[in-house]
């Protein structure tokens, strides 16, 4: 059984692909791109160094412009991030039977509720899996340290969506300290 | 790190402690028990068929009898299991550092949301992993089947908390179906 773990190079997403590997299923490393970055570079040095298949998906950039109206109108970005997150979903659902993602118990963003994920299991007859969902961040980070080796920091240069909306909030004249909230940020380096 | 993992002998609990061991953890099985039946024996019966260390926990005989109460009033299940299962969560955290259970995505009895686990957690200082929050019914029957052979019916010896309410509802002349819809009960034979 093949598994497509949608894919930003960081610590939840590579971890969802660890849980998965070690239960059975092949993986595909899947990042989402809109075409404003080339940050899908970064995930897939990330996808290189844990030794998963990496495919870059391109979307249409129409989704993340929708997205930065919705986080310039409320002032953070939970709203904006979870409509990525759910059209990411809907368009991988078309082309995969099996898919997943990192988003974890303790996430506000992205994350879908239950009805939602139903929605897109029952329209397009797939199966989603969220490895992280059932745990917190105490023992995500204990897991994660015992599979991987990851950088840490403020800034780092990263394949989520969240990269490719900053730099477009930087390009209206926007502070992105003003949207986003100061958080650690992570990418994996190696294999343990 | 050993996880101790509620465990009734069915699909569910098994298949987390499966999850669990493939990730490292050291698994302890432990079944509560509130003295009306021995119905711990079930659970034992398929702790040793899947070769992971069990115990059966004791708990006050007056838990069960509040959640009977519960269930009588309310016509059926859900808050009365979700209360014992609550406070069999708690007893257990002020001995073990890590505990889990195999409660569900689609469950909706045992399921505690999200404060109550933060509120465990934080009183008890303790991590609590339920590794199929985030996996579906048709994931979870295709990934159980990988793992175990399982027999499947309507009045399973069982020892899950439901046992003991039926019995308990039987000794007061109540109809156990008035209370519990009927459902297909699971319980592990062997890892395949």
């Amino acid at each position: 059984m093949e598994v497509t773990v949608l894919y930003s190079g960081g610590k939840d997403s590579s971890l969802a692909a660890y849980i998965l590997n070690k239960l059975g299923y092949e993986i595909r490393l899947l990042n989402a791109n809109f075409g404003i970055l080339d940050s899908w570079r970064h995930a897939e040095e990330a996808a290189y160094a844990i030794g998963f298949d990496f495919e870059v998906k391109k979307f249409e950039r129409k989704i993340v412009m929708e997205a930065l109206e919705m986080i310039l109108q409320d002032g953070y970005p939970r709203r904006g991030i979870n409509y990525i997150h759910r059209r990411v979903l809907e368009e991988v659902a078309k082309e995969y039977d099996i898919i997943a993602d990192g988003t974890r118990r303790d996430d506000k963003a992205p994350c879908l509720d239950l009805s939602e994920i139903r929605s897109i299991e029952d329209r397009y007859d797939i199966e989603y899996i969220a490895p992280l969902r059932g745990i917190g961040y105490k023992t995500l980070n204990s897991l994660a340290r015992m599979c991987y080796e990851f950088e840490e920091g403020n800034a780092l240069l990263k394949g989520d969506y969240e990269s490719e909306i900053r730099y477009l909030l930087k390009s209206e004249g926007k502070k992105e300290e003003d949207y986003f909230p100061k958080h650690i940020q992570t990418k994996v380096i190696r294999r343990i």
